[in-house]
């Protein structure tokens, strides 16, 4: 069997974000499997073949690459930002442990890239300077009373909140009951950061206190960062406030 | 003032993981502040001048980088990983806060990079597949009693746990006091995964359930991810498991 499957990230979404050890591997691959939108920000050649899927079919587009991998072929599962943050990698994981013995012979090789959050927390400054977390806010595959659970158990903990996937069509109500549970939790003053396609045409940034967030900031594509009381603004004349979270903390 | 201040971080250690954005700002700059092995990383011209400093000198570091930039010079503050993550833009931050206005009017750019958690993660299979969060052990800057209360917290809450900084010379009994913790809340089966320089020459991972977890597994250059109770291992034949935490989760 001389097929392989590599699974990696495109980065945030500007072209100088994604690793050149994720670059290499999209040269050697002969068929790629992903997100449309994924797929259509890589350069191929024209003998590299696309499998574009919708974005929730995660297991049988998983089940597909492995099929093809297992059948000899060099193939690629393509996530943006990194693949083991809310994307491909679990779901090629739980295909393999679900399917023939066959799979877990393959060589299977995870490549790591930059995850949203450190984007839009870079473009902010630095909010993500102490302890954080990582939510999904999509409760198609675990219910939202766990959700709203954890929400409440970080936000007393002090910790700075990335929230993935906060809204879609199917998904209007979620976000904002999120910020109701942070409302209850925490200073209405911390700063929500809300980015976009950080640093492409489509950028949208947007800094605003607790108090005033509200769902229509975001998108399925927005990355929601949730300062912790410890969260700080630095004010700087002609340009964007500075959002950070200083290293040291209170007990 | 033309001078201005990028905060970068290498990638994890394997030179193909920085991002090409990085590359190009180092290629840019004239001027280096740095822990010094991140530094001894980096690739430069001769005419470009490097100013290593110690692991904890991080506002030393960011004042004396952001009075060379206020100076005119064209300056790269270099971390590990990702700046924003356990790193030095936060420091930076702290530094513009408590310093000369004008620093507050200088050019800054944090660029993002790979953090040690989602190399370790990828290395491993999905282990951050669900909801999780990035915790330092260092109490240098917080006190312990807090870090013992976030561990207790995110442990409960079901997120999957990424250690920073879980050991050093200086603190030898934090990490064993951690495990003790996380054995009092989760099941002492979850697979606990220890990661340093993935993918480089002296590259050291091993996975380990819980109740066998020990410091001697760590140095101050490792990342650790604990499990969730839902993470799971898959065991292959002639491979390394793949240890992932599925999508999905019960309330």
């Amino acid at each position: 069997m001389s097929g392989r499957l590599v699974v990696l990230g495109t980065g945030p979404g500007k072209p100088e974000q994604m690793t050149p050890e994720a670059a290499a591997a999209i040269t050697e691959a002969e068929v790629f499997f992903g997100y449309g939108p994924y797929l259509d920000r890589l350069w191929l050649r024209p003998e590299q073949r696309v499998v574009a899927s919708d974005n929730r079919a995660e297991i049988d587009r998983s089940r597909a690459a492995l099929e093809a991998a297992a059948g000899g072929a060099r193939v690629c599962v393509v996530s943006g930002g990194d693949p083991g943050v809310f994307a491909m990698a679990a779901a090629v994981c739980e295909a393999i442990e679900d399917g023939p013995a066959t799979w877990r012979a393959l060589d299977l090789q995870v490549l790591p890239g930059v995850t949203a959050m450190l984007a839009v927390a870079a473009r902010a400054g630095a909010p993500l300077g102490h302890d954080f977390c990582a939510i999904s806010l999509s409760d198609n595959l675990k219910p939202w009373e766990l959700i709203e659970r954890r929400l409440r158990a970080v936000a007393e903990a002090g910790l700075v909140i990335a929230l993935y996937n906060p809204i879609s069509k199917a998904r209007p109500w979620q976000l904002p009951a999120a910020f109701r549970v942070l409302r209850e939790v925490l200073p209405v003053s911390v700063p929500v950061i809300f980015g976009r396609a950080i640093g492409r045409a489509d950028e949208r940034f947007a800094v605003v206190p607790l108090a005033e967030a509200e769902q229509h900031w975001a998108d399925m594509a927005t990355c929601i960062i949730v300062g912790s009381a410890e969260t700080r603004t630095i004010e700087r004349p002609g340009r964007d406030p500075l959002i950070y979270s200083p290293r040291s903390a209170r007990g």
